[in-house]
């Protein structure tokens, strides 16, 4: 982790309200005494950022983006015959869009098909349950299974659990996620999601129903991908929405047996060739040099994947757009790249990664928007001693969109994971995700949960980023090489 | 209308905050120099509302009771097994509660078969859409339809149309309900629902299909009774969710064709026989004149029922139980009903009139919980001029449950209807129904949307009204016979 205590005091003057908590805290160790080092970035280009803001604030077009994605598209599953709607759609939109150059790169990747799914309680009081079968997962066979309900509470009770109490049984993980702001709850229960399937075959369930890894309270139940493991039986994974899993808990507590009857006919399906679809403003004077902003062109294919990631691709195609439009000439390259089948194991990302090594030592950074249409509150960095003066200059400009300065050391989006660990630089635009999992990976994300208004203060962090990103005299971070 | 101007002094003064907006305003004119009329309620009995509002705000009991029938029997749809499962976890669940007089009344109705329901957009964007089935909708067929959408904001609007922009398509009529407390939004957009297959038809529309009647932006398609009219052509009647209708708008915009596949095959099913459920705790005085509290014991099949109706039946079965739990024995009988089907036609209210048709005369008061489970604003009545300083007296006690004095001059819950037309006095407690209809007729109207805690406050209304309304002397009103 790169030293940057001595220069908190002049970030710390510069931020004013944009100031994260660790660099108030820090204030009072600082030598202010010590010359203001200068930042990388012309008053101009912070003129020009100001322009962009206000652009970008005034139009509708990340809005406008997201609305003919959906309407002309909807769900675009992977592999799907949406999935090669959208690649069109995505280079149509680019260059109608005026992008100079606009290209689609393969990304391929085994498909999944989702098949029917129903299940229900049939003793001790039959109900209906709205479930939703879980990516990758294998089916029940046509006729269905017939199982009695065991409860565990988490993944962990679940792994410490007796071979004869799970044996023949469908396995229910009942912990619940948790809304929060950053959506740390995601983390805290989408491992009963992945890995449940596993850990239930290890002790000889006959499938898994999970309560779904989401924050609402509506009769939705939430997909997402699942993984096997090789020497471990697949049994089949579902999720059903929290009304049904509380629905269970309480036949559960009248102390009689829960039996279940559960069908999925998904199943793997052929393999297939996916686009990344990439346009770019060509640099004028480095336009080796890259500054990516990103999302995924995929979803689920229950909703019209609205907020996910709709909205990424929205606000990232947009902020450039808003860079163009005032006819502005990027220093660097700003590469708008839409990813490939996110959802099924980040095959766009992977692929991406691996046509572009020899030139992830020239992404200056990568941010990428997957997380709906929420507000950004924070923007987390990497940055080296030299460039921390820049990074207060960037701070400033988006501290007026109501953008603290988060914290150094960041990772990525999970479209730029694979990058990110072959050493390319990132930062992060955190959003405010409160209500993104009320609605992520079900029938029920569509156009109207993105709020437009927060959808423009994000083209507008998004724009103004990655211009003065490209616009800087020095970079973030020199390039290290591959991470650990 | 009976004439109450000369006692709103004395009523204005015993109310206080409890006065309605027309008590306030009529104040000036009223001749504070009448002596005060004494109501008929002793000090005593006002203790024991006190004790009752006490008791029912203490307990869970209406809350249990509706996660009863929502855990054990779950959807119960008229004519379905499930109704007769709701008959008998009703006859159960009173006599379990010790009402001394339980008993069930014949309740026939011809049945209604939902069957499958799907639709999709095929044209110019495919797109799946969100649909059930309307009540009493005849089905497609089994091969379904393919027509394009014809659009109209409003029924009024359609009944307007030229037969050559209507025939052979299917109509969409895109208004949308508002949501307000008092649910007002409801009957300004329920024409669409219920009379819109008709108008449709007569202008030669292939089927129907309406935005939901709700005012939720959720992926739900609202369910709810339609119906034909003699002479007019039946045609398939649906409704599909909010953001399944803003979807036709958005692809209407864009001028092509929206051309539409749609297949239902409910239909009529046979005749059959409910039964309304009732248990009394027998006046001990005037065990002929009752009062009557209820709510109806179906609901429809896509979701459990929660608020619509199990609420009802958790409010007023529990009201009654409040009382008999604390020892207190009412003059007048206080009669709780549990209405069979009233989702198709207030089936279970119109049997009930007829069997009890002698004896509305000596109905008191009728009161039923219709609308979810939100707290209790308003108390709305019918009283002479004699009954008014009683009707302070009631109005004293429930306005400690914040609930004011309403206006005089009401109608009656649904399964009342046929009771009141045929001269049943009727009072009405109103429920803050903003949400109501977010949920109502829809798969998501679950048990998680019962607030708990306004439950108990309209457990405490109704147990206390009910209570005084047994104990008074008199009579709010006279029966005069039936309503014109």
């Amino acid at each position: 982790m790169i030293k940057i205590h001595s220069l908190i005091a002049v970030v710390s003057m510069v931020l004013l309200a944009a100031c994260s908590e660790q660099a108030t805290e820090s204030k009072p160790q600082a030598k202010v005494t010590e010359p203001t080092p200068q930042g990388w970035l012309k008053e101009q280009y912070l003129q020009d950022a100001e322009k962009i803001k206000q652009a970008a604030l005034a139009s509708n077009l990340g809005y406008d983006i997201i609305e003919s994605l959906t309407t002309e598209v909807g769900p675009r599953m992977a592999g799907t015959p949406n999935d090669a709607k959208a690649v069109a759609w995505g280079v149509a939109k680019l260059k109608e869009l005026g992008f100079e150059k606009v290209w689609t790169e393969d990304a391929p990747f085994p498909t999944w098909v989702r098949g029917e799914e129903q299940a229900s309680i049939v003793a001790p009081f039959p109900q209906k349950l709205h479930i939703t079968a879980l990516g990758n997962s294998i089916g029940t066979g046509d006729i269905g299974l017939r199982a009695p309900i065991v409860h565990f509470e988490s993944l962990e009770a679940l792994s410490k659990a007796e071979r004869a109490d799970v044996e023949g049984k469908i396995v229910f993980i009942s912990a619940k996620m948790e809304p929060h702001k950053d959506g740390r709850g995601y983390g805290q229960v989408v491992g009963g999601r992945s890995r449940g399937a596993v850990e239930a075959a290890k002790l000889g369930a006959a499938a898994i129903m999970i309560r779904s890894v989401g924050t609402d309270s509506d009769r939705f139940a939430h997909t997402g991908n699942m993984r096997y493991e090789e020497g471990v039986p697949k049994i089949p994974a579902a999720a059903m929405s929290n009304p049904d899993a509380d629905m269970i808990i309480r036949q559960l507590k009248r102390g009689s047996d829960v039996i279940v009857d559960m069908k999925l006919t998904s199943h793997a399906g052929p393999d297939y060739v996916s686009q990344n679809v990439i346009g770019e403003i060509v640099g004028s004077e480095k336009p080796g040099e890259i500054v990516l902003i990103g999302a995924h062109l995929d979803s689920w294919d229950l909703g019209t994947g609205a907020l996910d990631d709709g909205a990424g691709i929205g606000i990232t195609v947009a902020a450039a757009k808003t860079i163009m439009e005032l006819g502005l000439k990027p220093k660097r390259t700003i590469r708008v790249v839409m990813f490939a089948n996110e959802e099924q194991g980040l095959w766009g990302g992977r692929a991406y990664a691996k046509a572009h090594a020899d030139e992830l030592k020239d992404h200056i950074v990568g941010v990428e928007s997957d997380f709906g249409a929420g507000y950004i509150y924070r923007w987390d960095y990497n940055a080296s001693e030299e460039a921390m003066p820049t990074v207060a200059q960037i701070a400033g400009a988006l501290a007026s969109l109501d953008i603290e300065l988060g914290k150094h050391g960041t990772g990525s989006g999970p479209d730029l994971i694979p990058a990110y660990q072959m050493g390319m630089n990132s930062a992060r635009l955190n959003q405010n995700g409160y209500d993104y999992f009320h609605y992520h990976h079900t029938a029920n994300d569509t156009l109207d949960k993105v709020d437009p208004e927060s959808l423009r203060q994000n083209v507008a962090a998004y724009a103004v980023f990655a211009y003065l990103s490209a616009q800087m005299d020095g970079r973030f971070v020199e390039f290290t090489g591959p991470r650990n």
